[in-house]
């Protein structure tokens, strides 16, 4: 099979080409970039990968529709007009649209669902983020992907604790949000379901960067021959 | 409602009946043991929880027959014809049997198949148990039972191994099993799945060993008006 | 050994007195309270334990210079000259003041001073604590005072850092604490020192509220027969 | 400051240069291996590190002495006889030898014994250390020194226990020891210290093998201009 990386020169970029060059499934890597042109029309792909920039959406899809081939879009930051598109598009070829694409924070977050709606009502549901100390803002997206997939579990949105300080008490139902800054940490994720008696602790944690390149690559070989629709990364756990 | 606990001067009849007595839930709490009678026929019961002793299956199941009673079944200890004479049973009543009733630590189970069945293949699975220091023996049943619901997930049995000394490579697929004792600890279950660029870890802690008999308390409100079945505690927490 | 508690009705009395009737070390405990009078003069009593309230503190005091006897003073919310006078009485009796007698949380107080001496300057430093979901205020005392031992061993005091929501970065030499708030929990501080390379967590975890009346007696042995002077948990700990 | 790295071309060496060339603390950074010849007498040296091979102990000890130099030696396996001429050499010149040189690593060994003094004989220990898939033996070496360690605090040696399975009652006074393997992970160490009502937990988990080529120079820099004598890395950490 054929991978063509658009945004070969960006952080994950970089790192998938790293990845899928030593990854005998492939036979070639293509790339593309600004400054690269796209290869010649007798150059066959049969997947291609998006981690560019909200602004060439339009660009990407084109290349999909004309080559009829799947995409797997990693870029973050999408209007609702821009979602609209891709959900079109979808309906010709296969798309698979995930900002975060590692394959055990995925799982975690059906695993939370899970929780959340069997045990959700009788526990007091807190997360525990950590992340290195020159992340500028907090919670994590991840987290919050965390607490969404809570509240799906749920059936209901809560109220969110950041923090605590002072006079605080618990209210009932509250979801306590919680992130620790430090060293070079890639990313650790916990989801806790505390009652009186037990208690259930769901912890994901990042060892290296690449996770995210790794799973974007497995998601690729997922969609490959795969029917036109828009899916997911947990299409691609089968979950 | 009104609750039967055969076997209320055991340990969890005893735990049972305390927080029975506390939920108002419960019109009446009932008890019986070898010293104490059936009640007479026209004290109604709704459900009976058994936690006596395997030989007594037979004046159990004949209680439960007789009056249509539903049943909850937490001794252990059964022969395997014992377990058929609980399963043509419960074809004429709704019976549930399980051996540990923690609805947390069944939740656990479901989500390790559940994680086995998706990252198994990618990850290393290490299991870590602690209980106190007096336990005799290792691993815990319910250490058992995640192996087991582990291997379900993965579809196969895999080579274990309690512990690690000396010249021990890990072999591919094996499961490791740890087992901590010291002070009072109740009972917590840690179940790891380990790549290298990620990890997910699942642990259940149990504060408290009422949490036992108010899962039973819930598996006993659970199965009051089903159809006759052999119910487990998956039905119990609609998994 | 004759033992004296006084507030014996009180939470922390009654605790007292079931730990130390059971210990053999104590051929006496005998109790006081408001509405129980002080024993008459010829009972002998080896050393007294107070779990009261400020208000009493001169009686206490008295009951100890009259008799010679050292104290254990457990209460806490002293003024500063109330604390002045602890510090003259204990010129003339040993006196030991202290608002948390577990044996580790006073040594978990010695490792993170001796921890923050060492890799402070080098480490990132974030504080977890856990309660119950009844605790009103946040943080813990026991984590003021955790945070107190860092900023000893770091010889400053630094920037408190409590939960982050938002535009948040790390500011260098910041402390953060974070309070987890959910069931049962007894008490649980986790003190991480974290850099690029590598981190320290350190770990106390009560498991039983027994614990601060198990070292209150710990310290009431150690007291006995000791010069008067003003002690504390370190010198019970021998640290 | 001038540093020569004895071994330049091995692993450790080579990451050592990496960490001294970016360390401004540094003027030059010279490297020595079998291939490489000794830099000429007039080029002046601070201090010499040495990760090579224990047969190369002679040639190590005679460059140090010919210039006057300390030596940090990271080296490993030498006979009684070569710790020996070490120990005669450090009459003359500065000497530290480490097997670990993590800083964080070498703190918690401080803290365990530390912890062992203190809470020893009130608690059951049990070690837990995770390491890659691909480690051969069990437990580590730095799992052997946290034991080593402990047993220093208590001033006796305990039985040890390497994973537990079947009829094996936990025996007063052992120690368990328990080996994870799984993945990439780089370093994990854990000592609980268990009793009924509490626990001490003490973690050192290392992100980087970095960690001990950093630790190597901070030894360099502290040995420049220290009295001839045998130092350990407790005096880097001024425990």
């Amino acid at each position: 099979m054929n991978l063509l990386i658009n945004g070969i020169n960006g952080k994950m970029g970089k790192t998938i080409k790293e990845l899928a060059i030593q990854d005998s499934y492939w036979t070639n890597v293509y790339g593309l970039c600004r400054t690269i042109p796209m290869p010649a029309d007798d150059i066959k792909f049969d997947v291609m990968l998006d981690f560019t920039h909200e602004s060439s959406l339009d660009r990407v899809l084109q290349i999909g529709l004309d080559r009829r081939l799947p995409i797997i879009i990693g870029t973050t930051g999408y209007s609702e007009e821009q979602n609209q598109k891709i959900k079109r598009a979808s309906t010709k070829i296969p798309i698979l649209h995930a900002t975060n694409m590692s394959l055990g924070m995925n799982l975690l977050f059906a695993l939370v669902e899970q929780t959340a709606a069997i045990l959700g009502d009788k526990t007091d549901i807190e997360i525990i983020e950590a992340h290195h100390n020159r992340k500028k803002d907090a919670p994590s997206g991840s987290a919050v992907t965390i607490v969404e997939s809570i509240e799906r579990g749920l059936g209901e949105v809560r109220p969110h604790q950041y923090g605590r300080f002072g006079e605080c008490p618990r209210e009932k139902g509250e979801i306590g949000i919680h992130a620790i800054r430090g060293g070079n940490i890639v990313g650790y994720h916990e989801a806790n379901f505390i009652n009186e008696l037990e208690s259930i602790k769901i912890v994901h944690e990042a060892y290296d960067r690449k996770v995210f390149a790794s799973g974007a690559i497995e998601a690729a070989k997922f969609i490959i021959g795969k029917e036109p629709r828009l899916y997911s990364m947990k299409d691609v756990l089968k979950i």
